[in-house]
Parts: structure tokens; sequence; C-alpha cells
């Protein structure tokens, strides 16, 4: 059982024993940091899930290679250029990146991994990107505003930094464990497998199998739980750096390693709300929950065609309780329920009963749906499953982002 | 093989022999015609293709029902209701409007079928629609405005009313064909087996079975490769009525039955195009084309996958030759392709080849999303079989009308 959750303000990646980080400039965006360097003091014991694209950039074919060696010494994550659809040249590019991140560290090419986030089909800049290195390494550090810079230096459209540290114990761990994580959102988000980006660290001991059975089972009901407009994006990337540095250790299943999952999964999941909060012109959070299910994947697949309905996400911009909608995007999920059993609830006002009108206060479920934070429940009272989902809604704004970024 | 195919300007259902018509106002929309009443002189042959969503209208039930028995003589169709989730009220308010046709037709009440459009959870406007049948009995006539005002009175958030009239030949029948057609869109559509609404009349005779046939295979590439926002309506019906009044019979499958259903098809198509024209918010119709693929069924989703991307539909409301957005959706479409062998076309624009940027023009291509219809192609290399799929751009009006819709 996790018994001690304390979370530091302000805190990032650096905040687990072992690792440093920088957020630099380079100048692949037209302002702002967009170069970011992750560093394990020691070899790191690495995990990571990958986009299921059949499109994938060049650093996501790469990493995933370097995850399967199974250890790790750097990250580097450049934002502004997605170096996918760019062929050979953008293999060569990615590797050679690699490779002076490794000399100025003086650690193997294999040790570094890298992740893109930018636009598709443009060839990176790579003499920005050598000076831009240089930089990062000389930056730095482990401590608050170096994690602020850092997680700076990973967006693209998102409109705040996206970090979190925390200090979790258990009864079943020998010693504290800390965790450290940042991400990035804020379009092309569906992830599936793992989100477009999230690096988490931590200074527990974890064999490399362990730590890639933690990662993919936090990231299911957390960044794989999140989606802003359906698109599954190329380069998609969420990896975990485990220091080995403090004191705790992890050495098989079991209780201890259950609860390192169980305190992974609340890491990710606080992270990876923050994507949707954060979503390409969201004015809302919107949590929806399916319960009653038959069978947990329905429920999701129910759920996640309710965050992705335009219909659904337009109502919630316009503040609307249109609970129609609803019933009718669950209907076209391919699950099988009864809709006359379906109840469905806006915050607390219960807005369809047996699957048809119930009297509610529109106006008061109105004002309800104006808030920053909203919740919607779907109970199809036939099973004992449930799910829950995360999304944001559609506004002029995610138009206006999507119509204006031009190529 | 058809020889002729002379379109008929501003006429429709009514034009093949044997079908009368009517569009009148109930008082279910805040203005125009609401209720359209389709009835056919004799005992017509039926087909009829239904929405798959979970969550049915009662007139989706009791139509499917009807169709079964192969017979009928009038369709009533209402506007600004779904009547859907309305529970056993709503199914016999349903079955009351169709007893209400039977009597003053002097037909029996199973040989008239429903279909409704609009709102969802509202109990129907009973008074208002038992005025309303008899205006649209005593309205009922065969020419083109009453087609015009019949198309019209089955709008919701169309723009224009939709309508086709054709008669065909072909050298494998005994005479000419007349088709006549009428749908409406504008928004959850996306359709699947069928689309928010359509219905199809011909003067020749056929099998109920050979009908059916007819229907199902001219709905796939038509109705069914329509895309506005990806949502299923709980109303999505096609029907098909055969008066047997024209000279054209067709009794078996064979030559002159598949050109019954090429005719069909090209009709249909040319309706469901429209649906696309007139998608909530359009500014423009968009064909894509997915060629080269191993399975026609592969091509189909990869071009549904890309017609329903909010960043490839953001991307053309902004006129933007953004390549890298219409791989991102191939690669999630679940198809299995090479990356590294595709080709994408905008217009006549190369802009993407062996999987990665090609120099184009990029202001002459903005300048061509910028047309009122535009083509996509995508070449996977890989095969021989394609699909197309029509859908339209995301626009600020597509967010302000489904925002600002309340219930």
């Amino acid at each position: 059982m996790i018994t001690v959750w304390k979370e530091q303000e302000g805190a990032g990646v650096t905040f687990p024993e072992g690792f440093v980080a920088s957020g630099v400039r380079a100048g692949l965006k037209t302002e702002g940091e967009d170069l970011c360097l992750l560093v394990s003091d020691s070899e790191a014991t690495v995990a990571g899930v990958f986009t299921t694209n059949r499109v994938q950039a060049a650093c996501v074919q790469y990493s995933r290679r370097i995850v399967r060696g199974g250890t790790a010494r750097a990250v580097l994550i450049n934002a502004g250029n997605a170096n996918a659809c760019n062929g050979e040249q953008g293999d060569a590019d990615n590797r050679t990146l690699a490779e002076w991140v490794s000399r100025h560290l003086s650690v193997p090419p294999d040790a570094v991994l890298t992740a893109s986030t930018g636009i598709i089909g443009h060839l990176l800049p790579m003499e920005k990107l050598r000076a831009g290195i240089e930089a990062a390494v000389g930056a730095l550090d482990r401590d608050g505003d170096t994690d602020l810079t850092a997680a700076r230096a990973i967006m693209t459209t998102d409109t705040y930094p996206k970090l979190r540290a925390v200090e979790a114990d258990s009864d079943q761990w020998v010693a504290p464990i800390r965790f450290g994580g940042m991400c990035k959102g804020s379009g092309m988000i569906a992830p599936n497998m793992a989100t477009m980006l999230a690096f988490l660290t931590t200074d527990a001991r974890l064999p490399a199998e362990l730590l890639q059975e933690a990662l993919a089972r936090a990231v299911a009901p957390s960044f794989n739980s999140v989606t802003v407009d359906g698109d599954t994006s190329t380069n998609d990337m969420c990896l975990l750096l485990a220091s080995g540095m403090g004191q705790g250790e992890i050495s098989r299943q079991g209780a201890a390693f259950e609860d390192f999952v169980a305190a992974l999964t609340r890491l990710s999941v606080s992270l990876a709300k923050e994507i949707a909060r954060d979503g390409e012109g969201a004015t809302k959070l919107v949590e929806i929950v399916v319960q009653g299910a038959a069978t947990e994947a329905g429920a999701h697949r129910i759920a996640k065609t309710i965050a992705e309905s335009p219909l659904v996400k337009t109502a919630l911009f316009g503040n609307d309780p249109n609970w129609g909608r609803l019933l009718m995007a669950a209907g076209r999920a391919g699950v099988p329920f009864d809709p006359n059993r379906v109840e469905a609830r806006i915050g607390d006002f219960i807005v369809c009963s047996e699957g048809r009108s119930v009297e509610f206060d529109r106006q008061a479920a109105h004002d309800y749906l104006t808030n920053r934070e909203v919740q919607i429940i779907l109970d199809l009272n036939t099973g004992e499953e449930s799910a829950t989902v995360w999304t944001c809604d559609y506004s002029y704004d995610y138009i206006k982002i999507n119509a204006e970024y031009h190529t």
C-alpha cells in the first residue's frame, strides 16, 4: 500500500537522485527554448513505449532499438521539428544528434535516446542543433528552475509546462522512492501505447523487464486514456529512466512491485490529465467515466468514442447538457449494450435514465458545464467494469490553431 | 452497359412513374417546411438500409420491420425531432403517425414507413403532427416544385435541398428506367449502412430481394463513403421504393440487374456528395482517393480515417497543403502499408513521394485548395485496390453550429 505521497511543487525530472537536465534555445521554434537534455549520472535502466502509427519518425524507430538494450545515459529532445517522413536523411540526422551528445558526455552513442516533436516532413536544421547541444550540455543542472526550463523546452502548442515530482513510500518498500516527470501535448493527441511526449524518472533500482512492465501498465490508464483530437502522432514516446541512485530497490514481482506500478500510474495519470486540460484551444478538462460495463475494454472504447465525438466536444464548448449526443456516441462505439438501461450524469445532474429524458435543471447543468473541470458519467447498468478517459472541448481556437498552423 | 443518363434538373422523387409527394410546415422547426409525405400510387416494392448505431430511433426499428415485408405505400418523414431515446412513448407516437397516414390514404398501417431527424430525447408534438399530416395529404402532387418542397421539408442544418432525377437506359434493359431521389445531412454524418436520410424511387419492377441487394450494393460506395464528422446518427435511413409503373422490369440477377445496380450507384454517389458538400460549416467538398492498396476494405478505412481527421480537416479549411497530416492519419488507420512507398497528391501537385517531402509550388497548391471542390490522392504503391470517400473541411462555423445548437 502506498503510505506516503508527497508532491514537490515546481520540481520535475531531476527530483529523483542521479539526474541532471537542461533546456536551451537552438532556434527551431520561432521563440523560446526548444532543446532539452536529460542525463543520468550513472547507467540508468530504461523502459519505453512508442506510437503505434504505421508512419514513425526517425527518433521512434531509433529509440525503440536503444530501449531494447535496457540501459541508457541520456535523452535529447527537440521541439519544432518532428523529423518524420524525411527518409534516410532523417535517420542519418537523428544518429548524428545522438553521436554529438555521446561525444560531449563521453558515453557510447547507443546510450543516447532521442525524441522529436513538431512539423512533419522538414529536415532538421543540423547546424542550429549542433550549437544547441553544446549549450544544453553546458547548462546541465539539477533544481526546480532547471526542471521548469526543461519542461518548457519540449513544448509546441502547449500553453504551459507540465511537470511533476513526488516522493512516495509504501509499506512494501525498503525505502522511499522518488519520481519525476514531464510531458507535452497538445494537438495530434490520441496516444496509442504512448503519448507525445512524456519523460519519467525514478531513483529506484529495478531490472529492465520489471521497469518495462511497470511502464506499460502505468501508461494504459493514463497517457493512453487521454485524447484531444483522435489523431495519433507519428512521434509519440514515453520513456522511463531509473537511476538506481536512491535507496529503493525492487527486484521481483510481488507486493512491492505492485505498489511501484501504483505510484507510477498515479504520477502518469496526473501528468496525462494536464495534456487534456491544455489540449489545443481547450476551455475545460473533461473526465468521461463509463461504468456498469461488461468489460473494461468495452468501457474504454465507449469512453474514448464519446471523448472523440466532435458533436459531444462542441456541445461541451457551448456548455450544453446535450445528453442525446452522449448516447449517440456510445451507440456507435461498436460495443454491445442495452440503450434502455443507460443512465447519464453531467456532474451531479442525472440527465438521462433508462435511455430516455428525465427532468433536470437545465440552467444549473449549463452553469456546471462552465467550470474548468467537468465530469460526465455513463452507467450502462449491465456489468461491473469501468474506464475513465480525459479529453477537452472543441473551441474556435482549435480550428484557429490548426487552420493557421502552416507547413 | 448504361447507354443513356439524362438528368432532369430540379426534379426528384416523383420523376419516376407512380409517385406523389408533398412538403408542408407542421411547426417542428422554427421555420419552413418540416413534414414530408411520399406516396406510391400502387403497392411499391421496398428496400432499406438502417443505422448500425446501438441507440436507434423509434422510426428505425419500426421501418426496418416494414421493409422486411417487402412492400409499402407511403413514407412519412419529419424534420426537427428525431424521436430517439423516448422509450415506449416514442414507439407509441411513431405507430400513431403511421396509423394517421394509413387512415387518410386508406391503406393498411403497415404499408406506411416513417423516418425522423432532429433533436434527440424530446417527445414528438403530436397535435402539430396530426394537423401536418392532414395538410401533407392534401398537398400531394407530382412535379418539380413539389419535389423541391419535399426535399426542403426533410432538411435540418442543410443549407440547400438535395434532389436528383434521372432517366437511364441500358443495352440490357427492355425499356428506360426512371430514378428519383432526395437526401439530407448535414451533421452527425458518418453513415454506417445508410445515411441520414435518403429516399430513392424508381418506376422499374423488381422483386424485393433484388431491390434490397441493389440498394445494399449502391449504398456502400456512396452514402457509406461520406463523412462529415465521424458521428453516426441514431436515425440513419436510406429507403428505395420501386413502383413497377414504368416499362422497365428486372426479374433476376445478370447483366440487366448489374446495370440497374450501376445506375442506382451513380445516382446515390451524386446525392451522397451533396451531403459532404453541405456538411455543417463546410467551405469545400473534399474527395479522398486511396489507391494502390492491398485490399479495398483497407483503402476505404485509410480514406475514411483521413476524411475524419480533425487535423486534416482544419488544414483543408486553412488551405494548407499539409501532407504530413495525411500520412499521420493514414498511419493510424490500423491498415498495414509501407510508408516509404507512399505518394501523396493534392490536385495535380505531387507533395510527397516515397514517404518524404518533394519540391512543389506551395503557393500554387495553397491556391488550388481554395477551390470549392478539391481532390486528394494517396497512392500506397502496394496493390491494385482503391476506394473514394467524400468529406468537407472543419471551419469556425462547424463549431458555431454545434456549440450554439441547444437542447
